[in-house]
């Protein structure tokens, strides 16, 4: 069955979308407006709750999240090589790589204009906003000196963290972070925008 | 090699731990106590930069973050069963479990104390705190109805979803959510609290 993969214009959901690509897999896109709220609308909710994209809809049903999907992505194309998935140890490093983004970095990132998920108050949000470039350059701090291994996120071998850390790398310029500072960061974003998959599936999010 | 586990008090390496005793993992507990800054010394900032708890110590390297570390015990134990190892999409169920409560549920937890991960002023920290009864309640109300398949999260069979699950609804009380609002969840926390697992290791963490 051709999966169904939802995504909106400038969401995480880019990072699933390039491995998709890369995987060479079975998919039709589903672009939703998220200004126009489709993901809120009784239709996608019934495919996601959380109203939210990513959205992967299997033949045995949906998953969600940027770290199941991209893992799931790689072990049912096992050909592609996307994640080292004989070697436990070596999948977790990529698996705490995702979970880092995921729960740490894109949160940050989502304080500049998400505030209403976890305060009420306009000056809070103000507040949170401002914090932004702080927060979210400290990640890539993190990133830059301790978790890039180079060149890829794992070393020798393109994975579906790469697609992960493109997506969210390429929020930086928008989130006041200055690429400069990051050069690892930023020769990895360069050398991911100019992958066949990354030129394919881009022009969709924009 | 036995492992070295780090955890601290009411953290959410309780769930790795649990983990780590289903398993009959090769492992050595450290407590690090949070409260006099452990793990911002550096020591511990040569195992986890990161500066948090969980962190585990394998011959190979260090893991970190929960969804990583539980994926990676049930990979090495693979006689426990802990996850559905040889099904791709079942293990991806499992893992958009663990990444939700990881990026969205620990995250809005995390507003009532850690305000100063997002924001500078007081008044945006009380701000958050008083969302959190709110945001943590949402986010239950999604596991009550859609995501806890039951008896456990996946369904007929213990995994190491529930350990991560079981940790998180032991915050309900201290975050103003009513847990009678969730029958499910409280059943579900009910009946880990009986386990050996469970029994072994919560003292540890008070």
């Amino acid at each position: 069955m051709t999966m169904k993969f939802f995504f909106g214009p400038h969401s995480c959901a880019l990072a699933s979308h390039i491995a998709l690509e890369e995987a060479g897999a079975d998919y039709e896109g589903v672009r939703l407006d998220l200004k126009a709220g489709d993901q809120s609308k009784p239709e996608f909710l019934k495919v996601n709750p959380k109203a939210r994209v990513p959205a992967l809809v299997t033949d045995r049903g949906v998953l969600t999240e940027n770290p199941a999907i991209l893992a799931y992505i790689a072990q049912t194309h096992p050909a592609k090589k996307l994640a080292p998935l004989n070697d436990a140890y070596a999948f977790a490093k990529i698996q705490s790589f995702t979970a880092y983004l995921c729960a740490t970095v894109h949160v940050a990132h989502a304080h500049k204009q998400r505030g209403y998920r976890w305060a009420d108050e306009q000056s809070s949000f103000d507040d949170m906003k401002r914090k932004v470039p702080e927060s979210v350059s400290a990640c890539f701090e993190l990133i830059e000196n301790e978790l890039l291994e180079g060149p890829w996120v794992a070393g020798a071998n393109f994975s579906i963290a790469d697609p992960y850390l493109f997506t969210i790398a390429s929020w930086m310029e928008g989130d006041g972070v200055d690429p400069q500072r990051f050069p690892k960061v930023l020769d990895h974003r360069n050398r991911m925008a100019q992958r066949v998959s990354v030129q394919k599936v881009l022009p969709h999010h924009a």
